[in-house]
């Protein structure tokens, strides 16, 4: 059993550390589970097993990346991180996330697949989770909070990965988080009334 | 130029005929570019011309079928249709996509693909549009009505599409669709204050 768990850690380091190679040397449309297979030298099976689909392997490597982020929301200075109002934290979350998600954003686009479904129960993102814990805070009650999590982390998230300025210029880029970000404080400040 | 155009209708009519009947023969796993391109006898490039990505192929299928919903919404009854309040129209358009979205799930999760993206301007889905229209009807201006109305698409279309009931069964998927609705319903009622 312990074996088989310092297995399955070693072979998902190992994909990692290859699926960021790749990145690098073949670009993000290359990466399957098959060439991941291929060059990590582990079997297809063992590719599946770990990632599940496609768009699994980017999960993993988003989810890498998303630790920095947590850390400063759980442990960095306010209003991100904890000693702010929750409605001032949830407002500065949503501008944070969304650089998160401008800086991450071809390994998050490729993330987002609709053919991979998450079973729905409680919270499993971290973005879902922090949404309903300030909500809650916020004194936010009646309704289903869980539900409302889920519909605002999409609120939140989906907007930056479905969607491009006209233009791909970097200053269009950066206006149009602007106005994501702005967007996102209007839209939790109409929800407290 | 006429012909080009009449070519390129016949064309997609070809495409969206034969991408209907690999749905019923071989499954929606089985609908590749390049399977699509092979079954109609038509070149890849014309495929790809046409659809631009795989997901391509699916939001063209749910065009279609959304065609009888766009009428609903447009002239059918109220509150669903034109007659009643824009807040019990956004409430009542909510609870029909929700049931669309689930009708035509494998479709609309397959039409949803994070590799494709959306050039950002004027409201370009119906959703989009109607969401926008019903807010400027109840009056929420001041803030940017197109940017709440990509939150408000996303919070309504993205979690039947992401998520799926813990049991796939059809009364879990039921009582997950009217929690949507519930959910939908108290999101724009905390809207309006």
């Amino acid at each position: 059993m312990n074996t088989e768990r310092a297995d399955a850690a070693r072979n998902r380091i190992a994909l990692i550390a290859t699926a960021r190679e790749m990145l690098t040397d073949v670009g993000i449309d290359k990466i399957t589970m098959d060439a991941l297979a291929e060059r990590s030298g582990l079997g297809k099976g063992t590719v599946f097993r770990r990632f599940g689909t496609r768009s699994g392997i980017f999960m993993a490597l988003l989810g890498e990346g998303e630790r920095d982020f947590q850390e400063r929301v759980q442990s960095g200075p306010p209003p991100l991180g904890p000693g702010a109002e929750p409605l001032d934290r949830l407002i500065a979350f949503g501008r944070a996330r969304l650089r998160f998600l401008q800086e991450n954003r071809d390994i998050a686009r490729a993330a987002f697949d609709g053919r991979a479904t998450v079973p729905f129960g409680p919270p499993t993102t971290m973005t879902q989770r922090h949404v309903r814990m300030l909500l809650h805070h916020m004194g936010i009650g009646g309704g289903d909070l869980d539900i409302l999590a889920m519909q605002l982390t999409a609120a939140l998230d989906v907007p930056p990965l479905l969607y491009t300025p006209p233009d791909d210029g970097a200053r269009n880029e950066q206006a149009f988080e602007d106005r994501l970000a702005r967007g996102w404080e209007d839209l939790v400040r109409r929800l407290i009334g």
